[in-house]
């Protein structure tokens, strides 16, 4: 049993919680939480830990009695955990690694996304996206980090299921998706079209921008369609999760309805 | 001036953050920023505080020049904000006080909420609310306190627009709105129509339960019809403001359709 925060695998830890950098270097981040790691992907864990109570109860030994694990004692596993009372069970995962062609089924449904900061806001897209059917999730570097602990934790899963690609370059992504002809519709406060109105059936993507200043208009000029939320009273602007989830929903149910 | 984090106004500030009890006691809450302030109705604002940094800004004097203020040192001003990087000033804000009758406008679309424990989940669903047209939020007493800061703040405003009401027997008030002639949606996970099948240019009403556990037996089976959002993937449930602006989104788009 690990009994000493100090153990250098539990540095690892705390480092891979707190630092993107370490994240990507070592190609591995955390997940928290019994659900989480039960969804990971069994070829992905890389080190399962659990606290001495979590062990200590029989529903759930047998939860991870197909897994090896190591034990931590209650104490160490609070410094390692990011949440305020910790479940006792946290994994390594390997990150998966997509390209961009893995994104593009028969019939793309893309959520891209520029600069987006909150992390919650980044997990509830991806949950939401998969509930909308998305075939993927595309973002700018300037996005969080999908491997930030509140975007795993409030992806509730979907970060597994749903491929995601991070481009260098977003400007000239977006030209190679509209080269494969894929729609893309850019959600503006301006936009001409409201959101509802196209034919979201064909291959298509949302462009969606950071919480207080939307998009760049840079990226936004490269968008075949600006669309926009209709708002009544005097609300300035929508969640960016909101907005997202609304445009993903709208193609999900055109798609539903005319399948 | 006030330069002592001790001064009696000070320490109530603080309360009344921190407090339910107390904002309830006095019938004030407090609002951040100056887009807040400067949204918050004249006639409720009972006392505006600037920090003297604030004061310094030319463009800052001018926002205010009508109202009048008190002068805080940077210091004390710190200590009465909730925000990290605090913008400076602060208003007391008298509560409004809705009748549910103020809710129930010719046409009405509601949503009523059971149990929401996140602040920052029920002031993305006022937000979003404004944005759909809803006629107001009806809460249940064991949803998170609408003054909550957090919630005030993520309302971005709305909370100044949509009216509102608390209700002390959630049952009872869903009986009274359906004896209106309001048709009551609850949203579930196993609800017998899909949330677009219904005619929502009706008067109509959605119930949205606990983010964990979603709605109680009892409260659900009052509704007229159950409906759900369909999900795509493996995804068990969506973030509770999702669900709840994707329904009034719904709404939102049948009623500008039939206009």
């Amino acid at each position: 049993m690990i009994t000493s925060a100090s153990n250098p695998r539990m540095k690892v830890i705390m480092q891979l919680n707190k630092k993107a950098k370490t994240r990507f270097e070592q190609r591995v981040f955390v997940v928290e939480g019994s659900k989480m790691c039960l969804e990971a992907p069994r070829e992905q864990i890389q080190q399962m830990y659990v606290s001495e109570s979590f062990l200590a109860d029989a529903k759930h030994r047998q939860q991870i009695q197909n897994y090896s694990y190591e034990v931590v004692s209650d104490g160490v596993f609070s410094r390692i955990s990011e949440t305020k009372t910790p479940q006792g069970i946290l994994c390594l995962v390997q990150m998966p690694k997509y390209g961009l062609e893995d994104l593009l089924s028969q019939s793309p449904h893309l959520l891209v996304l520029e600069n987006i900061q909150d992390p919650g806001n980044l997990g509830t897209m991806i949950r939401a996206g998969e509930g909308a059917g998305v075939t993927g999730v595309i973002m700018d570097k300037t996005t969080v980090d999908i491997f930030n602990p509140k975007t795993i934790r409030s992806t509730m899963g979907s970060l597994f299921r749903v491929p995601f690609y991070v481009t260098e370059d977003l400007q000239l992504t977006i030209a190679e998706l509209k080269e494969k002809g894929i729609a893309i519709y850019a959600a503006c406060l301006d936009g001409q079209k409201l959101y509802d109105e196209p034919d979201y059936t064909l291959p298509c993507g949302f462009l969606i921008g950071n919480e207080a200043g939307g998009l760049s208009e840079r990226t936004a000029a490269l968008a075949d369609v600006r669309i926009r939320i209709p708002m009544e009273g005097q609300v300035e602007s929508l969640n960016a999760a909101v907005a997202s989830a609304l445009l993903m929903y709208e193609a999900s149910r055109q798609r539903r309805q005319r399948r």
